[in-house]
């Protein structure tokens, strides 16, 4: 068929994908504008080469953008300059972390300057005592990681692509990860943040303080605003002590009704522990064995797996509360298999089954990917009904997430890819994460992927109100367009405004 | 001398204690208004009486305006139709919860109408799975630890004034209490609101989904906006289980290095049992000790005094966590008494130590309070250094706080007050506190006490945006006007732009 793409996937442009979004009325990068930009960044700039083309093609090679120019700024000082030399002569920018998107949100949809912060990645300071960090916003998450190990704390959160992904980034996302049971989300750690607006102000709200009641509590909002409203480029975050206990069940699941009874179990006796509570279910098993040769680990078959992690201060006591809680599960017939891992190398290789289930699937062939959160209770019935209604389009539709938060992760590997399929699946999977009160992003955000689909998730007015929020704080809506806002909000409607 | 008032306080008008505060241009209330407004709340409406007076005054009988008009809608439905009729009208409002903002937040400044939110108290929906509790913004905190303690849950939060408090106000102050370094903020734990905007329409951000990443996250703007973007009507909150097991120490600490040495074990050897760690110093004990009754539960004296608790899964295991911290801290000579107590009565006692500071101090007499934040290991400089300065205007100066968050609540007892003396004491501490990078207001806000201080914890363009903020959704300024934001930023300003 003429419509079907190759499955060896080679990108188009985004823009020739989406003929319905039209470049905004932003001016176009002359030589000048080029000399001048580049001169702020003292010659750390791109304009062509392989640097510059993988900054315009995102993690997942599905969006591809022509950038002209690449800037890779070393301090907020040369943050604010370039925005304010793009603000005047009102050229749109895309920030860039470590490029992790899985929304298309990092990477320009036409010519936008794309600007990278992998250059600002300095520590700026750590309080041993109250667990402060704060640092640039270009350091990764492994190297903060390893930052804080030595020091003897960790961050509270943990995402697959941690060696990549950059802190700024994280927090632009919101991006959730494994251990929101534990720690919450980003709104929980941070302290403080320093955003460059759209016009290059610094808006300096860096602070140490956990307890700071003083006027609106502004830093929240670029939470999760995927760039479009500022460019953070400093992170306050409170870090938790590192625990010296560390233990993971990797268990088998008869039935839907026992994961139910087992998170509730958990909570109960686990408690305080807590750390990570991942569900995936058969499909996803067959997927990992064939594709990335991992065998499973228990004995039988189930139709359902969990990781269940722990993290505390005293290893005896957290060994007895998981020995006793697996027990228990054994007798009440809760578990079909399932054993105890507390060894460091061996917890690492199963939490690779869990964090390599986006390569397991990759493998597979394309797949339509969709994060969504639901009711506990829902997970499984959401999941069913996409099957039930997708299931001649799929050469398998496998489903995973972070259940503890009811975060369900629905892939459909195709057959064959088509554009009108991404639509048909979205239209169905998003009404009923709607008619059950989810939401249609857990946590990969809405970047150019799912504008459109926003109003599943948010009323009308409050989605006016963003558009409000946008509009006060980028009044040419040169910060990342394209992206989060529906298309009726672009920035060529804003700007028909000026 | 003829400035010195009476320590038996009759409360001033606030509006004649602050000259400089002009009524902003607002319509005043005809008799129509008053038909019109008590209908849409069927005759819950008070124009005189005790009802009103106590309406127009704050807890602390320091603020009192002269609001003609108490309202007492029971739905979002008659929120939403007073606003929108006083948005029209132009006539200024206050809302109001339990009425126990100690910023004078919560009451009238001049004559606006009082909406009290206190018959909205229905519980909406709980999942007892997830732990997502929806429910109106006059719940009281008491009534919802009763609630969720029959469904072996708990509230994220304490804070003292539970019975009276209303999680409305609770969640637009952004209130602290004890329990912050287990569960953190309010930011923490709320998954969504409604919220009535200045011009009567309804933003339904309710959802009951933690992960949730669609588009600017706009429920964090109201959490500690005071009531100047919005009238909070419902909230949804995430609620942790109740912990079977709640321990307590109570302890003499010999100097502040050990009380910075105790923090640091706490939170390695009780890290995620920790629930509370309070500090307060022997000035406050001898407070309690007079004008409560109470005598010191320990020995000897010390120079400081703690309350450390945990909450946790298994009673054995966070006793020995407890015992063996106890008799560590024994050994190392970093307490001089002190005991563990697990008996619910006994702990209530010995929680009611803490919770009636407020209540020793002032019947001490009249206190000039401040509550601020800063670096642990600055906590005790920063009292000393007020003690030193302030002593000769001081009967007595206490120093008390949610020391985990670095929180310090200064109490300057006066044997005379003045009016010159608050802004002498605030000019000092603020700057000071400025010094050292803390924070103004840990957690009872800005309200009309500190409006004209919030330069010392923000920086200019942090104020110009929260003015733009506040110009975005209340174009009229109704909402709270004369609080939160900074004198030149009032009313009368931003209705002359009109």
């Amino acid at each position: 068929m003429a419509e079907e793409l190759s499955t060896k996937w080679e990108t188009p442009l985004t823009s020739e994908q989406n003929p319905h979004i039209k470049r905004g009325r932003y001016s176009h990068l002359t030589q000048t504008d080029k000399d001048v930009l580049s001169r702020i960044v003292e010659g750390r700039a791109c304009t062509s080469g392989k640097e510059l083309a993988d900054a315009n093609i995102d993690w997942l090679r599905i969006y591809r953008g022509t950038s002209p120019l690449l800037l890779k700024p070393k301090s907020t000082w040369e943050v604010s300059k370039i925005l304010g030399y793009c603000h005047n002569r009102n050229l749109a920018v895309v920030p860039q972390g470590g490029n992790t998107s899985l929304a298309g949100g990092s990477v320009p949809m036409f010519d936008e300057v794309i600007i990278s912060l992998k250059l600002m990645d300095k520590i700026i300071s750590f309080n041993n005592l109250s667990g402060a960090l704060v640092c640039e916003a270009g350091c990764t998450l492994q190297s903060l990681m390893d930052f804080l190990d030595a020091e003897g704390y960790t961050m509270p959160y943990r995402i697959g692509p941690k060696d990549t992904c950059q802190i700024g980034g994280n927090m632009s996302t919101n991006c959730g990860g494994m251990h929101v049971v534990r720690y919450g989300s980003r709104h929980a750690a941070i302290l403080g943040l320093e955003v460059v607006l759209a016009d290059g102000s610094i808006l300096d709200l860096v602070t140490t303080m956990k307890k700071d009641n003083t006027g609106y509590h502004l830093k929240h909002l670029f939470l999760g605003a995927e760039g479009t409203l500022g460019i953070i480029t400093k992170v306050s975050l409170e870090c938790p002590v590192k625990s010296p206990s560390q233990h993971m069940l990797f268990i088998g699941v008869p039935s839907f009704q026992d994961v139910l009874k087992i998170f509730k179990k958990a909570k109960y006796d686990l408690g305080e522990i807590l750390s990570a509570f991942e569900v995936f279910d058969e499909t996803v098993m067959k997927l990992i064995n064939k594709n990335l040769k991992l065998p499973n680990p228990l004995s039988g078959e189930s139709p359902y797996y969990m990781i269940i992690a722990t993290a505390g201060s005293n290893r005896r006591h957290d060994d007895e509360k998981m020995n006793a809680f697996l027990s228990q599960l054994e007798k009440e017939g809760a578990i079909q298999n399932g054993f105890k891992e507390s060894r460091a190398e061996a917890m690492k290789m199963l939490w690779s089954y869990r964090e390599n289930i986006g390569v397991a699937v990759k493998r597979a062939g394309f797949a339509y990917k969709y994060d969504v959160t639901v009711p506990h209770d829902k997970y499984v019935q959401i999941l069913t009904e996409v099957k039930t209604q997708f299931s001649h389009l799929s050469s398998c539709i496998a489903g995973f997430g972070h259940f503890a938060e009811g975060g369900l992760h629905v892939n459909l590997v195709t057959f064959r890819t088509h554009p009108s399929f991404s639509k048909l699946i979205e239209s169905f999977l998003f009404r009923r994460v709607k008619d059950v009160g989810g939401s249609i992003s857990s946590e990969v955000g809405i970047g150019v992927q799912r504008r459109d689909s926003l109003h599943y998730s948010k009323p009308i007015n409050a989605i006016n109100l963003m558009k409000k929020m946008k509009t006060l704080l980028d009044r040419k809506s040169i910060l990342n367009p394209y992206k989060l806002l529906p298309s009726n909000l672009d920035g060529q409607e804003l700007l028909s405004k000026l």
